[in-house]
């Protein structure tokens, strides 16, 4: 193997690379799709991979999908994919509510429908799915009832985010028994054509900054996100591989987790800023460098066919 | 006078303090009322000082109302003042638009509509006040119809600050041309009984997460709105008194600008506070040190009646 990092993937090292794990971990958009299209021959590399007996997870910070929304459009993309093997915030926050903060009653949520299934599935309540619109003054605000049940407060994506989910967020983390769950910190959600629109974490800083407390985060780079597959499947790091096109999220998991990394250029992250990092003295940039960059992955296709 | 700092205001220190200015500037809740409850003794020191030949401003960074409701407010509580005395940020964000940034045209606005009309009376053209709920999908919200002849994005307090708010700020943002303003980073409103609700500072974060850039700050700290006072009153800040009850923005704005400072304790920061500030040594907490402090700004009362 190349000791060099940030090596550009030729097909004999994608050989070499792949003989060294039995675990490919993805990130989902930028990396198997963008959108609602799969990148080409994705799906070819996913059903190889298993057919070479690869163990094949998903793992991705967006919280808007359960389990099962995912393996449904993973499906309808065309890639051979079970819910199990679905790692999404929604559903890691739901496990990291259960077993880290040991969360038995209810949850005010921030955050999505799908949040709101996931945490129902492992028995937690949530409370304040749907638009939350302001009405009375300020003295009313701050004497919203409070639902004497609520362990948590969970910030995941939320399209109806309002002044008044802000507030309902901070009466709650004014007490400091109420524990403090986010389920990403990624600013922006990329679109197609440069766009973007705001991400979670700007909802996060904002209820952050009210409550004058710092969230737990549960999605990557969290390595609690590699924790929760691993504590189901029993993966040796050392075998693993993390794809993704994100250097802060993706390549930082598995950096922080002792997985090899490989990023993708069809997404996020570009091969200049990952050479920025490889060339920086700083301890925190030299963790967001890949061991290995591709175009697209697509490109591993013929390491694994031959 | 005395030269050491944090000093407890004596009747004999007071006379001192009060030959040594000609002007006085005071924040307003906390220090002159709190809620709708003026500080007891408030409107005679105001009256007094007049007497006396002080010139008094009153400096807010409470962006919800115009000078005029201000002087409203002032005039109802008992207080001698007029609308000219009044700075609040919604004041002097139109000030620093239209003076600094040079705006002329539109500007996205993220605020109330006491905001609308101080932006109105200097002639700028104020976009999005009022309830803006989501509706779409993530494709839409990228594609959300921009005005183009909005130059700036202003972010104060808005109770109806919502995702697609922060969307619409976003976008206008990521045209590195628009200019991006606001008023106050307060990460909360102080009431009655140790609550609070979010403020203005929580919701500048979350623009500043989704555009990835940092706004200029109108309100105090910033030397702006001290500037925006002798701007129109030409003050000698040897000579004027800043008085307050928040360390991290009536004192920090004293010491910013070179004004004489003194801290009330009918507000927000506590002399331990100020005392923890004295002995650190870290240059930005040194400037959150008050030259004095006061139980109660009624407590200068026998020195300007003697």
């Amino acid at each position: 193997m190349a000791a060099s990092k940030c090596t550009r993937l030729t097909v004999a090292l994608s050989r070499h690379l792949l003989d060294s794990v039995d675990c490919v971990l993805f990130d989902c958009d930028g990396v198997i799709w963008r959108g609602d299209q799969a990148i080409p021959g994705a799906p070819e590399v996913i059903s190889s991979l298993k057919k070479n007996g690869k163990r094949v997870f998903f793992v991705t910070n967006n919280s808007t999908k359960t389990r099962q929304m995912y393996a449904d459009k993973l499906d309808k993309l065309g890639f051979e994919a079970t819910a199990d093997e679905v790692f999404g915030t929604a559903y890691c926050s739901a496990v990291y509510l259960k077993n880290v903060c040991k969360i038995d009653g209810k949850v005010y949520l921030i955050g999505s429908n799908a949040m709101r299934q996931e945490l129902e599935d492992v028995g937690i309540r949530p409370l304040g799915v749907g638009p939350d619109p302001v009405s009375g003054v300020q003295k009313d605000w701050a004497d919203v009832p409070l639902d004497k049940e609520v362990q948590a407060v969970l910030v995941g994506f939320d399209e109806h985010f309002s002044y008044m989910k802000l507030n309902r967020a901070l009466q709650y983390l004014c007490n400091p028994d109420c524990q403090f769950v986010g389920t990403n910190t990624d600013t922006r959600l990329p679109l197609e054509g440069g766009k973007a629109v705001p991400g979670t974490g700007c909802l996060l800083r904002a209820v952050e900054t009210a409550a004058q407390r710092q969230a737990q985060v549960v999605g990557k780079p969290s390595s609690f996100m590699f924790e929760c597959v691993t504590n189901q499947f029993g993966l040796d790091p050392e075998k693993c591989l993390m794809v993704g096109d994100r250097l802060d999220t993706d390549i930082m998991l598995g950096s922080n987790c002792g997985l090899k990394t490989l990023l993708t250029l069809t997404g996020v992250s570009t091969v200049e800023e990952a050479d920025a990092n490889l060339k920086s003295k700083c301890p925190l940039q030299q963790k967001m460098v890949p061991d290995y960059y591709i175009d697209s992955i697509a490109d591993i296709l013929p390491a694994l066919q031959a």
